[in-house]
């Protein structure tokens, strides 16, 4: 089966590319990406296999395919929304939807993986188990589709989990793999310090907010070079410092608003009290009153080690001349909501080099000049297609 | 002549206070005040003096007083612009010109000098020199009218001025003065730092402007706390850190906005460099490039010693049941562009006290329900007559 | 008697020049003054007036003077104690007490004082009252002599008292006065941070002490800069930041000791309150453990400005050569322990310039080379005899 | 051959222990490890090797054993220096020379290795190349002896390079790498700031150096907070501020040290230029003079990712009973001179497993109650001789 669908796939590279092209011009917005669901319901059409819609908090979309034999089975992830970005390539199928844009690369997960499932429903009878394919809305935004889909309880029968991005860093022909920690986690708070107002020329009548941020901000560094583990990663920034007021009016209240980056839950625990004390020290420092909300979104992506062994054993062994390096990557410090999966689901998420041709500093995902080698649909297609069928032991 | 002065006066209180209702009603801004000028320039209609109109960079109008016989020359200055300020007393002459109110007490200024001014043109023949009366424009808006009738030229013959401003700290029938610096001078400063912006997960790819910033901020405070003499006044206030952005995006730019206030000349230049030195250390300390404007606006205001102590001799003097108490009032934070003339022409500028009757915390200047006793009108007109009449020595 | 009092001390200028030197040749450290003292009580020896040895903490005399009727009390204080200084003058009669100096010029005030004394004692039947003699321990050290002996009681029937200093800003011949707070209160603090050390290349093991400091000191710089009022004098030194470490041990604690300085009662409250508010909120931001210890030693010297008022036109009326201005000087940021009898009984503390002649940068007090003009001393002792003699009407 | 080495290991476990227990009885601090040196050459009289003695900078040992045929030639180190340490355990052979240790395993280090250089001198026969056993001194105090071997160009002929290091987290038995950087580099800096001193009261006068050095301490936070890349290690420790001085006397200037750990050349660089920086502009934020000495010593240790493959290939293979687990290791944060040799030779440098049985949680290297379980010597032993038996395929 395994030849044959990589045969399948070869001959529909196309296909995978006009419908990622039209994805690409049809943009939609995390939460409303009505016309892509319906456009991956029309899809499956008449094919042999059952679709649920609108799973969990949004347009999810589950297809499950079942083979000839009972078995395990396994999931595979595409996230289809789009980003609130203005398009500034200048490719033919720019988005139509102004000021919305795949700048992340989602209209080619969901076009190599439609065209994959469309390939395995025709093999299914080889296959003992079964396969959900995950069309997720809402990556971009959260709390994200992911979260919502897990807790509905449609995927608690799965075995395994499998999910794949689209990385500029390397060429199409390149597959990146990591165990372990992958992707880091994230959390978000606000700060609304509170002072008293006043005039400028009268400063102990009032209680400058200014002043106590600031001091928040210098106080907060030492999160990051004192209280963390030098070899772990972890990152602080406070990215809104709001204390825009009139020069010679006392500020009575600033607020802050700040991004937090850790690649365990460990880390995510040691910021989360560490800004609650520093806070708490503030607050006292100076008198003021703060309001602190911290939330915690996407955890740290973990990559289960052994299903990520078998993954890089599976894809090293491919003989084929789209496949051309298996590379461990790095961390990364972006977020992906699929590690909600892999908290619950033993799996992996692997990276697709999309780097296009001739270029030798790509724009990075979610610029407005993001692009991708569109070789590299059917390198995810394969790629995805190799686990699968070694993952149900068919040659 | 004194004696007649009082009299006059006392018949023409209820008048005084007529005018400053009316002003009361009709304020109008800084370098707008066309029907106040127009009013001003209509009292004087018909009377024996000489009129200037659009002195300066405004609508300053100079009345000269020509005594009868040659001497010395004095000028009496009294302000007559409003502020942006929603009115909200419920005095029956309450502003009509909605979003303008006389908050600062220019509407009695104006009211007391006309009523005055008309008495010494009637008594003219008994003085021996000339009185210039200096109705001034825009006060309240730097760079305000003062420095432009000085640089005019009109006041060069100058041997002395004179100035007062109502004052709700003490009840009608006190008069303050304060020898030497007596209200505070004022810079203000902007400063755009300009780091590089950058995705909040990866600060070694980016440059904070808000780290420079909050540092800029603490550093700021060692001008006053280590710099400055502690025996002098001065006050560096940071009204405004506009660093407002996006929670993950690492901010390249923030705009910080400060006022200064000190009370003499070496204070103002010790400021100065200081601010523009932490500036240049912070510019190397954290690679960031800043771009600051510091900009002085009134000077601190300088009573004349030997002035000031006449003017005292000449108010305590006194037998007038209108006039109770002379007393030496602290240091002012506000600043005044009479310090302009100040700099110029021996002069002192001096307190009328306006608490209103049974009010024992009287809403300051600039609040929207500031409010006067009225009498305090009387002890101005009197006040500055006898100095007057003091001066160019008629009983 | 006043005449007759000048002239006896013009007659006498020498000995107190003798007196002075002898002293200054001789100094002792505070509380150790135990030459000094028998000297002092050996000068009384067969007078006619009452002492009074051992008063207060130390050495302290007091010598009672009867006058020839009943009447008032006054008190005269010179202190008499020396500095820990290494003496770097080249003055013929330099300290004999290696290390030990009379720096600030305490052997004057004591030299003066005994002839002054003196002629009092034999002009004594002229007045109608009583004149207490201080002769002060230990100033220099607090807790000092001063609150000591006031607390004995010696001092309750006093119904005024003075004292001055010698000044080298000015020369011999001024005399300066200054009413109400003249001379800074103090107050000292020591704050032990304790933290957690640890090794240098891991500091998530450890709770870094030297970090916690410099927060501390850069959050300090806020008291004077926003918390007090601008016209309204607060110093506060960290005078010391004790850290000294190996380089690549983390610190586990670090010991900061501070000096405060204000002119009221209403600052040093302000500063006391916001440094352990301080010390609070870093004991919170960092998780150490602040230890602080916060004391209060000698208060703002308060001349009483009814007292500094007759005094001041009592000195400005006499018409002697060697007074040849008085003049009002600015605060002072140094302390003084007279502050503790000021604090009970109306008073006033004055300066006499002694410059050395030809000298215009002087040394200050408690610099290795301080000197003084010596005409300063008959300057002194009639300045003190015009006062008493006033004070009790005599001519 | 191999089977071979491992039993005469087996049979001299003893003679490893004693060895090790003199040399811990007798510790030398580095650089003076006379007799510790004399020793070893003792230890090889007779023997059929070359020995060259005060090789390097000190009294570094180079013992060359030319096997039976040519062939390449691999370097093995062992170092043997102590530590100015107080012993606190209770051992039999605890420290005779007091105030030094061997709390870091050196003699751990050298008996293994004399006893196993015996064996392979014994068996030499089988070996077709040669082996340089490398007795290092002072290796616990920079400059370290390695640079000096290096340099001295003795092991220029060395294709490959191992030494291990005796670690206490784990049990012996256990064997640790790790492929690429594996240990620390690092840094040391001093940084004296030079202010203006002045009386505590009079900050104006003076130029407060403390308040530098805190903002520097605050400061310098920002280089590991914003500057590094958070999936970078880096350390930057200011382990000591002396700035200690009178309370009231403003300090004239303070001396601050600091420790820098990096994982590679890039890091390093960047922490350097950066610590540059940030003093350049404390220099003109508070117009202090800097003096910053900066020197880095021992590099990341960068194991060769090749030859650390092959070793723990080597390793696992091993059917041994006292050889029970081989895992890769954490980045670890000390420092270590063998980074050295690594940056000249392919090598690998491994960890044995130490920790005392019945002891949960050890103390660490350095510490006075430092302790090893001495079955570890053995397995030390055994893992080099095994790497030595595979690199040259004698089986």
């Amino acid at each position: 089966m395994k030849t044959q669908l990589m045969k399948m796939l070869d001959a529909r590279k196309e296909e995978m590319i006009q419908i990622r092209r039209y994805l690409h011009e049809n943009p939609e917005l995390s939460f409303q990406e009505q016309k892509t669901a319906q456009f991956i319901v029309d899809f499956y059409k008449g094919k042999d296999m059952n679709v649920q819609t609108n799973v969990g908090n949004g347009l999810g979309i589950i297809v499950t395919i079942h083979g000839g034999k009972p078995g395990k089975t396994i999931g595979l992830r595409a996230d289809f929304d789009a980003l609130p970005i203005f398009e500034e390539t200048d490719v033919p199928f720019k988005s139509k939807n102004e000021g919305v844009m795949h700048a992340c690369g989602h209209d080619g997960h969901t076009a190599y993986m439609l065209v994959l499932a469309d390939c395995l429903i025709q093999l299914k009878s080889s296959i003992a188990g079964s396969i959900k394919i995950i069309h997720q809305h809402a990556e971009e935004t959260p709390p994200g589709g992911a979260k919502s889909i897990v807790d509905s309880g449609v995927l608690d029968d799965l075995d395994s989990i499998y999910g794949i991005h689209l990385f500029p860093t390397e060429p199409a022909g390149v597959v990146g793999y990591r165990s372990g920690y992958a992707m880091a986690g994230r959390s978000y708070f606000k700060l609304v310090i509170q002072g008293t107002g006043g005039h400028g020329s009268s400063p102990h009548m009032a209680n400058d907010a200014i002043i106590a941020g600031a001091h928040f901000v210098t106080a907060v560094q030492t999160v990051v070079s004192r209280r963390l583990n030098p070899f772990e990663a972890g990152v602080v920034t406070i990215g809104s410092f709001d204390g825009k007021g009139t020069f010679n009016v006392i500020k009575d209240s600033v607020e802050l608003e700040g991004d937090v980056r850790y690649m365990n839950g460990d880390t995510q625990q040691l910021i989360d009290k560490e800004i609650h004390r520093i806070t708490s020290g503030i607050e006292v420092e100076f008198g003021v009153k703060c309001e602190l909300t911290y939330t915690s979104d996407y955890p740290p992506l973990y990559n289960d080690p052994q299903v990520t062994e078998t993954v890089v054993a599976s894809l090293q062994s491919m003989n084929d001349p789209d496949i051309q390096k298996v590379m461990e990557f790095p961390m990364i410090s972006a977020s992906e909501d699929f590690a909600y999966y892999a908290e619950k689901i033993p799996g992996t998420f692997f990276f697709i080099g999309c780097r296009p041709k001739g270029v030798e500093t790509p724009y990075f995902n979610h610029h407005p000049k993001f692009d991708i080698d569109e070789d590299a649909l059917l390198v995810a297609a394969k790629s995805v297609g190799q686990v699968v069928c070694d993952y149900f032991k068919v040659d």
